[in-house]
């Protein structure tokens, strides 16, 4: 810290990512990327837009990629589509535009670390709101008077799904707020609220091309959500950085979209995995919560989590544990490839009978 | 507007780019980009990026663009390198971080009109300081107390450059608030402020891909100061977006800071074509600014320079005009290719001849 920082810059807490090793052969369970590469087609997409043509800046509003993202839905349309560098700054900025009132926002008390974070950047208060002994969400509890609610679903880094009907109750319970349902995992067994988006005003729905679409490196994400709540992130976006999204990621992004069979293929190979994996760590001895995630979230009644992800680690594997209240016992786990499952359940079974 | 609007939201001024046409065969001479495309390595740097690794987040840090950078400089460390998502993002995280104090910050009235849109996003304020009749910055205008000193260098729009002693004069005058030096285009015939670095702890200087390094669509821009400086700059990106730059970007931007070759080669080739350029116009009757940058800023004092960028339009040549006090008769020109400032010339000829 020094006499130039801003009071902004002093007050911070920054989030902390999950690692990412520079370490080779390491098997990589830790930040939730899919074991399967992107679509050759990704890869076609990138090298056509890879040229001469980087010497010009890239269209500021993405439209190509809103317009594929507005199709990939069916009834959405380009105005109520939002795209920004990852989903983690489309986040940011509707915590700016939509979720910076004077009421504080609601979320759970289990969840993306990220959400206090930005509070913290842009001066928003907040309630953490409990989830309930088996980490499920009860929109009974989003009750109070709130400037807006947000949480991830299915949960990070629970795994748990909420039900489309309960964000339906929570919508119209919290007509006056924002209900931001962040959707980083949905493509693995949830069902989007997008779905929603016609008819609920206050609805914004946030999804990612790093996990299901296996473009992590690439860093796209987007809202979806009534014309009015997109055009408050534009406001904010055109006050940033007009040009968020480089040719490339658009290019690579459109065609990730439009290639449902890579899509269709690859994410039911991790539910497979994932049922797989769980059934296995299960029969170690682990409790593991329901998942509709690409990890699980797993513990052991008489191993201690971070012993075991430092046990597992000198083993070469990588998962991730969180130092955090309730969770300090469990492993979040990323379904890897079957082979990568099979090596962790093979080091797990080794270091739990040691 | 609508209710769920936060009141940053409502209260904003967004930025307008200049217009990126999707009209094919357009002359655009309009937002500054290089007639020459990247390096070739630049190329084959993002065909390696491009493949399965796309599914892995990218380093969070860009270790290897930020040593390459600062081995580019040859006396700043790693430490000293702040990258981000094009320069306006690094620009966006600078104010945030370093200029949000309780005085107002200074720039000339006549500037990057990102500026006032920043401080409109973050509450920062500010207080235009009159270039002279000659659109010079004089350093005696800024001894007001402030939060912070903001300029191009070379000025933008107008291309007037402000020598190294001034800006040492400019630190040493305000030792107690930072002094960015924003050198979008510094690399046309100007001397970078990076060499004030290790001298003055309160200098930060921001630079660009999108510019002499033909990268506008790669979107990778960076700072450089007293590592102090970088701390705070870090902790507001690891607030808001922990992977700034994408796998293809941080490997594209390493191979062209390494191409000193090609960097040299095609910033010569402007410079020389901006020599013809200039005296073109002032054979034309046209009054051009002095410039060191990648553009001109031209009046003509018999013709309203507004009707002339619809001439040229309609010609199929796209140039900037500005409705702003003081620069309303000026037309910012970007040096294209030898071709096509000679078809810029030409179609002015026939307007002002009509």
């Amino acid at each position: 810290m020094n006499r130039y920082w801003s009071a902004t810059a002093r007050a911070l807490q920054p989030y902390v990512p999950g690692e990412q090793p520079k370490i080779a052969h390491l098997v990589k369970l830790n930040t939730n990327e899919n074991p399967y590469g992107p679509s050759p087609k990704v890869l076609e997409a990138i090298a056509r837009a890879s040229g001469e043509a980087l010497r010009l800046y890239p269209d500021p509003e993405s439209a190509g990629l809103r317009e594929a993202i507005a199709a990939y839905f069916g009834d959405i349309t380009p105005s109520q589509v939002f795209v920004g560098n990852g989903s983690d700054e489309v986040l940011a900025h509707a915590f700016l535009a939509l979720l910076k009132h004077e009421r504080p926002i609601l979320f759970p008390d289990v969840t993306y670390s990220f959400y206090p974070v930005y509070c913290g950047l842009y001066g928003i208060d907040y309630r953490p709101v409990p989830l309930d002994d088996d980490f499920a969400l009860d929109v009974a509890d989003y009750a109070p008077p709130n400037g807006g609610i947000v949480f991830p679903n299915p949960n990070a880094p629970t795994g748990r799904l909420l039900p489309l009907a309960d964000i339906e109750t929570l919508l119209k319970a919290n007509a006056d707020s924002v209900v931001l349902v962040d959707e980083a995992y949905i493509d693995f067994g949830g069902e989007s609220a997008v779905a929603l988006a016609n008819r609920h005003p206050n609805l914004l729905v946030v999804q990612t091309f790093s996990k299901s679409r296996s473009l992590a490196g690439l860093r796209v994400g987007f809202a979806i959500g009534h014309a009015d709540l997109i055009e408050a992130l534009n406001r904010v976006k055109n006050s940033f950085n007009s040009y968020p999204l480089d040719r490339l990621a658009q290019a690579g992004a459109t065609a990730a979209i439009e290639d449902r069979e890579w899509f269709e293929r690859t994410r039911q190979a991790v539910m497979r995995t994932r049922g797989a994996l769980t059934r296995d760590l299960e029969a170690l001895g682990f409790q593991v919560l329901p998942s509709t995630a690409n990890f699980v979230f797993a513990r052991h009644p008489r191993h201690d989590a971070e012993k075991s992800a430092l046990a597992l680690r000198q083993r070469g594997i990588v998962v991730r544990h969180f130092r955090q209240p309730r969770i300090e016992q469990f492993l979040r786990i990323t379904v890897g490839t079957d082979e990568q499952c099979a090596a962790l359940i093979a080091a797990l079974r080794e270091i739990l009978s040691s």
